[in-house]
């Protein structure tokens, strides 16, 4: 069989991509994050970034960003003028982050820097967490009758604190709301719903390690929300979806196929399919 | 250079996977998405997946769905009758879709139509024209300081007119709002957003056919939004963007790459690489 060629754009020595690696099945994964990670003279990956995807810079150094002491902001700056050095030495740098880049990953932050410095970058879109989760875990974000908008929010701001939001406004605003980096402000986020009008007894999914092998879905209530998580490991990413789709994961969960793509690396070289 | 080897779920006869084809660029397809239309026997597609993806299904059936006489519903009854039927008959069956299924895509509806048909299903997530073409256009739809949360909704509901939302609460819930769809009611919605307390000098972008080679990036704001679309052609998917994030593409979409990445039919057996 005579299989189409997919021809990736230019990625130039000295330049940036900044690029999504999606929840975390390598199958989420891009074209144009694959072509990426295979040209890539070194990757600076998110811790959260699981092995196999890594693997698939076979010509790359490693580097994980963002283990140095310092506040949020001094590790973001770092991040940048690592960047920036990376690039002007002349090397394709592939700067690896979990979801998508510019659904809170900083990828905004990052892009201003290498546009000041004259870098040329690229911005690579990843499934976000948010929408990679949920669809596995069995969750339409958005369904005819039941929800006509769905608002993406942070659990805390950059200090780690829960973020200052109009929850009132923001409750009712959107049918189904998603909380990002929730797991460390699970029950603030809950009781401030409650407060804002939303029923002790709604419905909500907690969802640690989307697409993963160990993905962790969890049902419960604004009003259980906190017992519900007192396990979950403290290193996890937890998502928190609420809303009326959750009415349909019975439906659905239970009979949908989730299994992850792999990746292997064999020894023999791999056949032609011409 | 030994390249790793990507192993992909089994797609078995008699099953229909759900698949986002992301905004246009096959560069944003994932490898699930390639992996599926690679074996599908027929594909299911909607009238804006580009040709260019539709060959990546070498072997498949190519169907467009929807083109039917009858309401929305009548169609999208249709077209998960259509898909039971062609799982029933033991054919690997794709439904795929422009974006993510299940971000106004109907996917929802289809998969539990499936479910309730004991058909085996799976939902491949897509890249949102919300997050993919607002990337493309060097908008960053969250970013410190500026966005703690970002609303993504429908420009119209299922009949067509505007859709009955909450407009103050969903202007003042999140500070960015996407709205898919838009194209034919861009004058309301901006209307609507001024009434609910939104400057009529904020600055909104609208988006058509992102990530495609015909993409079109217009800055307006919202008294003038209805002027800025009147030659938008009627066929084009539109998103509105606005937010205080728009401040920052001036400094990015001039400087960033995003030439798309092309599919290419060579009569000559490709090389091996091993």
């Amino acid at each position: 069989m005579q299989l189409p060629r997919l021809n990736g754009p230019d990625f130039s020595p000295g330049s940036v991509w900044l690029v999504g690696a999606g929840p975390g099945d390598p199958g989420l994964l891009t074209l144009h994050a694959v072509h990426a990670l295979a040209q890539a003279d070194v990757v600076v990956h998110d811790a959260l970034v699981p092995e196999e995807i890594l693997s698939l810079a076979p010509r790359a150094r490693l580097e994980m960003a963002g283990k140095r002491a310092g506040g949020i902001r001094t590790q973001q700056l770092r991040i940048n003028l690592r960047l920036i050095r990376l690039a002007q030495q002349g090397l394709r740098v592939v700067r690896l982050k979990g979801g998508d880049p510019l659904i809170f990953g900083r990828g905004g932050e990052e892009a201003l820097a290498l546009a000041a410095a004259l870098i040329p970058f690229r911005i690579v879109p990843g499934i976000s967490a948010g929408i990679g989760g949920t669809a596995a875990a069995g969750i339409p974000l958005t369904h005819r009758g039941l929800a006509r908008s769905v608002a993406f929010a942070t659990g805390h701001d950059s200090s780690g604190d829960l973020a200052d939001v109009d929850w009132h406004a923001l409750s009712r605003g959107s049918e189904v709301l998603v909380f990002y980096m929730a797991q460390r402000r699970i029950g603030q986020i809950a009781d401030r719903l409650v407060e804002a009008g939303r029923s002790p007894n709604d419905v909500i999914a907690l969802i640690s390690n989307a697409t993963r092998p160990d993905q962790d879905v969890r049902m419960a209530t604004l009003a259980t929300a906190a017992d519900a998580t007192a396990d979950i490991a403290p290193g996890a990413a937890t998502l928190i979806v609420t809303g009326p789709v959750l009415a349909l994961r019975p439906l659905l969960a239970d009979w949908q196929q989730t299994e992850p793509m792999t990746v292997s690396h064999s020894n023999t070289p791999q056949q032609a399919t011409g």
